[in-house]
């Protein structure tokens, strides 16, 4: 077992962030409500799966929309409370723990969140390893376990519970709700066993987030070079360095989708990078050539501090540097490219991973 | 008590669609589905309020959307069957009855299919005595009672349910599930004891129209003038006789909204009829003059029949009277002006009851 206390909350946040590859929200309010959760109601402990036990039931908490909302239209904190006690009470059997779906700097402590408020504990595990942009792309599909019963709650007081046949549909009609919500929903939803999540879910997610984390903090103390820091942390390969320059951005069925245009800078000078996102980094292209794809992780990173830049916080002009990671083995499955692999996205290409690539 | 056989049946669904005021959905695919039901399950029980106990809960069950999309895409009765389960597990209660939403050609028999299923009693009231096109629309919402805890199915399985602080909220996340579920979607909703209802609903409306339904049949038979009988039998008016000229309709936030344009015939030649609706009848103007308007009930009737159109049955040369009877009294209340008078809809007109202007 493990302490988050607001220390532990800042290196998590920003460790989950990096994995988030550009998206999984951005980590500022809810970070603010994370901290202020664990100053009234104490620290949050993290739990790995071993130690719980087979037949524990764990109700992961997340939030779904659009991040930007959450400046103006803050939760309230009730809103996530009651999505997931909606779950609990659907149920009828009693939740042990809560877990992030995916890592990202806002879905990371949502859990946090919940947790410190209903004094419950937390695993150190995720759905996904990294953040996407659609309620089915979690490892738990691949492995049977359904969405729903999900609950949706509004920071009004207003609550959603659904039960469908398979996770596109919970999808399908918790995006219309999320829009109806004001473009942001609290939500919880794939309830499982521990005996189902040793099996589906993505283990150590949490503290590996704080390890990138910590690292990012101290190249910054220690003056070392942060990107290549971080590159080294997350096991990955050195993609771009450039300064950006267009960003095409366009709303299309609920998502932020676009491309980001780059100039290379240093060793790849006169070369040109794009980059295509749905909420997400999707994949990069280098003066055409595809060099890296989902299911593998893109981070952006301000080349002087190592800080991840979202898909939204990119602009004209920063320079950054780009390094992509391997994804957990489990999305490198014929079932786990199905869900989340170049081809899902539109992109007429076989997935070759990053290693075989860049290594 | 009275018993809904399969004649019953017919009579009841041709005077419902009469009160519906040219919507409350077609009645053949409904009348259909509860006929069967009903030579599968055995007759259908109508109450009384009076015979049952004041704190028996009672949950009406009804289809939601486009009635036009039942003939491609018949519901399977599962599906009405799964949103009334859903309610009442929600509740944790035993649910003693079902009854109808509204009066209308679909709506009225819906809950037929139900308690032949589900060998349940049914209840001889209504939330409208007419039909409406949203679901706040009834006098259950002027008495205070929630539709939530409302559920939803679809022909394939997936169930939403919901709870919301206000019946517009329903409304707002209810019609997005609809369109998800492909423009149609079955629901139970208004959860009520006897004695909330015996306070809230219209009694009488399902008796009401079975009465209707067999003095149309009887005129055509007699040789009556089966308009005049109609007219009498609601205790109504003599708007216009005409001929359908041009329809104007749009499709507007999913509802079918129009205009449809009538030359006068026989005493009315020479005048123009203007019939403003969304799903039902809304207003009627003779030469640009509101004449009757909404909650007041306009049925449009074919002239040599006497049998009602539909909003969307409305066609180019159709020879037609327009008849019009008054509201039930709870409509006629600021409350109930508020919910469903000519201004919610748009018409910067007061409210003038049908009896003051053609009585």
């Amino acid at each position: 077992m493990q302490i988050i206390d607001e220390h532990a909350l800042e290196d998590l946040a920003l460790g989950a962030a990096v994995l988030g590859t550009g998206g999984g929200g951005d980590p500022y309010i809810g970070k603010l409500m994370a901290r202020q959760a664990i100053r009234e109601y104490g620290p949050v402990e993290l739990y790995t799966l071993d130690e719980f036990d087979d037949d524990d039931l764990v109700v992961p908490t997340a939030m779904m929309g659009a991040p930007t909302v959450m400046i103006e239209k803050m939760p309230n904190g009730d809103d996530i409370v009651n999505a997931f006690e909606s779950v609990g009470k659907y149920i009828g059997k009693p939740i042990k723990a809560t877990m992030s779906i995916e890592a990202g700097g806002l879905n990371s402590v949502v859990p946090i969140y919940t947790a410190a408020r209903l004094r419950m504990p937390m695993l150190d595990c995720d759905g996904m390893g990294r953040a996407f942009p659609e309620i089915q792309m979690v490892t738990h599909t691949i492995y049977g376990i359904s969405a729903t019963p999900m609950a949706m709650s509004d920071e009004r007081g207003n609550t959603v519970l659904m039960e469908t046949i398979n996770n596109n549909w919970t999808e399908t009609f918790a995006r219309s709700i999320t829009v109806n919500m004001g473009a942001m929903a609290m939500i919880a939803l794939y309830a499982a066993t521990v005996r189902q999540l040793k099996e589906a879910a993505i283990q150590g997610t949490m503290s590996r987030a704080q390890e990138i984390g910590k690292v990012i903090r101290s190249a910054r103390v220690q003056e070392e070079d942060p990107v290549d820091t971080v590159r080294q942390a997350v096991g990955g390969f050195m993609v771009f360095k450039g300064k950006i320059g267009d960003v095409q951005r366009r709303t299309e069925g609920g998502f932020a989708k676009g491309d980001a245009f780059m100039d290379g800078v240093d060793e790849y000078a006169g070369k040109k990078l794009q980059l295509s996102f749905q909420n997400e980094h999707l994949a990069a292209r280098i003066d055409g050539e595809y060099i890296v794809t989902v299911p593998d992780l893109i981070a952006v990173l301000d080349i002087d501090t190592g800080e991840p830049i979202t898909t939204e916080g990119m602009r004209y002009g920063f320079r950054v540097a780009v390094i992509a990671f391997p994804s957990a083995d489990k999305w490198r499955t014929p079932k786990g490219l199905e869900l989340v692999g170049p081809r899902y996205f539109g992109y007429d290409i076989d997935y070759v991973p990053v290693e075989e690539r860049l290594g």
